[in-house]
């Protein structure tokens, strides 16, 4: 079931606590549009992240990813567009930790557990954890999921441009636009 | 005169004590190689700025930047290297004030005055002020400088890739590669 406004508002809400804990000014305009993504799923606390876009431009990309405690952003990669190499992006924990799961040897007894019964659509499982000061760049076209750690994570996104619409994700039932009803 | 290594470390814990009050969080490692350039003139705390790169790829960079109270980053441009366009950046405040100067109408009464003794080297004069939460995009081949304000500034930029050894100033004693003595 897509999500209310009203309830996107109060994940706006909550988002902007977890922003404000670490330090991290937004002006009154961004507070306001902090973007609440369920990527179509209406499943938020396990599945989606919030996202504040601070620029976007042909070349260059930066946000920052708020994620819940347990909160899933789910397993997708960047491919090439139209010849143009897939988007490439460095995380970097800003606040709590976050686990993050790419392809490569599985590490045993990993921390975080998939979203229940979406289980089937994870499927790498070479763990990165990381803490505030960590960071660790992807490179285009490698599949990757993340979870907010237990107090939840705050993690800046550095980036070639974002196109959203080219993600691809292994859960075919996700879309990553967004979607309310009043 | 070169700055000795001592002093080096000196300027270094200060960023640091800017970084912590901002919340910002580094690794031991990068606290210790926080980049103090002084752009070869020797005269730190008017000329200058501390950085820390957090990625620098082919296609990507991000970096903090932290400049003392009336701290400048002297004047100067991106070009075109090789046929690729020049470095695209974004600065985003975190922390204090930052003056920023670029090419344009200039602003009567600006809040900056450029070095003394290195008025010559300063001819672009529309002003922009930035506080925590504001920003702006330089695209390339804009001249432009910056000051920090009254407590100093931490600036996120977000750009291209950072080929310092390509930047222009205006000011030709400047040499971008740093110089220490023991």
């Amino acid at each position: 079931m897509p999500m209310t406004k009203a309830e996107r508002a109060e994940f706006q809400l909550k988002a902007k606590t977890y922003l404000d804990r670490a330090g991290i000014v937004l002006t009154p305009e961004e507070a306001d549009h902090i973007e609440i993504a369920d990527l179509g799923l209406g499943e938020f606390t396990q599945t989606g992240l919030a996202l504040v876009v601070y620029v976007n431009t042909d070349r260059v990309c930066a946000k920052e990813l708020i994620l819940l405690p347990g909160q899933t952003c789910p397993q997708h990669m960047h491919p090439a567009v139209q010849g143009k190499p897939g988007k490439e992006e460095t995380f970097r924990c800003r606040w709590g930790t976050v686990y993050l799961y790419v392809s490569g040897e599985p590490t045993p007894n990993p921390k975080a557990k998939p979203p229940t019964g979406r289980e089937q659509t994870y499927n790498v499982w070479h763990e990165i954890i990381l803490r505030p000061g960590d960071q660790y760049t992807l490179m285009p076209e490698t599949w990757h999921w993340f979870q907010g750690g237990p107090e939840g994570a705050i993690v800046s996104e550095f980036s070639t441009r974002s196109t959203d619409e080219h993600d691809v994700f292994v859960d075919k039932e996700i879309s990553r636009a967004p979607e309310f009803t009043e």
